[in-house]
């Protein structure tokens, strides 16, 4: 059992039950009760409410709502780089088997590594964001945050619920 | 006006709202209306959530509940660092005026500058973790993670109503 897949698995757990879980040297992707899977089900919520935070005012301003405003798309770049990052031990802990409320489609635990594919599709399109803006290469900036926004889209239409 | 006080206030916005405000010229850290207000409140709350996602796991360990795991204590170091990071941005946006459901008190906003301070311990303490593992001072894991907790508490204990 690697530590990455431990990793996984604890995150989403109280103490209590990491410590029943660690003594069981049970280890899967599975959520392994109803409050597992719900404190799951939070994080992983709590992780795209950050990335909404961040992509509102992008979106803002690659509609023309507001002008673009480099420090901004700077800063929201690189923590949707983070969030990226962080995203795959979010969603891995498979909640289907519980009563859960969740936007998710069961698809998403169907073939984990499609979900991977997009979400280094997100991080590598919110680091062309960044390049971009540092480049100070202003006629690229909507179609730099555009591809952010296709790598949202592109994981929604496949695993979100409308 | 500074890109950073305006990108304080808008993140917590929706396009319209943010194109609003950015024609007005009126940018200031307080919430300018009842939905401004609920936004910042849900992605404050949501920014808490992914901070106890990573400290779930470090109290345990700390307490002796589970084992120490460096692969796991080097990941949430990192990513409280990354967290902390945001949570000025996350936390300046002043909802007092508006009926939103928060357990954040009042004074929070009354003298920023402490949250400011008590933020940047976290981030000391996140990044002083992040080093003691990555020396593989064994002896200093618990001190390490107590520090990051005890930062916590004391924002917990200044601003957070019980």
């Amino acid at each position: 059992m690697t530590s990455g897949i431990k990793r996984k698995v604890i995150m989403g757990l109280g103490a209590s039950l990491v410590s029943l879980i660690a003594a069981s040297g049970v280890y899967a992707n599975e959520a392994t009760s109803e409050r597992h899977a719900a404190a799951a089900t939070q994080y992983r919520q709590a992780l795209f409410q950050l990335v909404r935070s961040n992509m509102g005012p992008l979106g803002g301003m690659a509609k023309g709502a507001i002008p673009f405003d480099e420090s901004v798309m700077k800063t929201n770049a690189v923590r949707l780089e983070q969030l990226a990052d962080m995203m795959s031990d979010y969603l891995v802990t498979d909640t289907r088997k519980f009563n859960v409320e969740t936007s998710a489609k069961d698809e998403m635990w169907e073939d984990f590594s499609d979900v991977e594919a997009k979400i280094e599709a997100m991080r590598a399109a919110a680091q062309n964001l960044a390049s971009v803006v540092e480049a100070g290469d202003t006629d690229g900036y909507r179609a730099a945050i555009g591809k952010v926004g296709g790598s949202c889209k592109s994981c929604h239409d496949a695993y979100k619920a409308d």
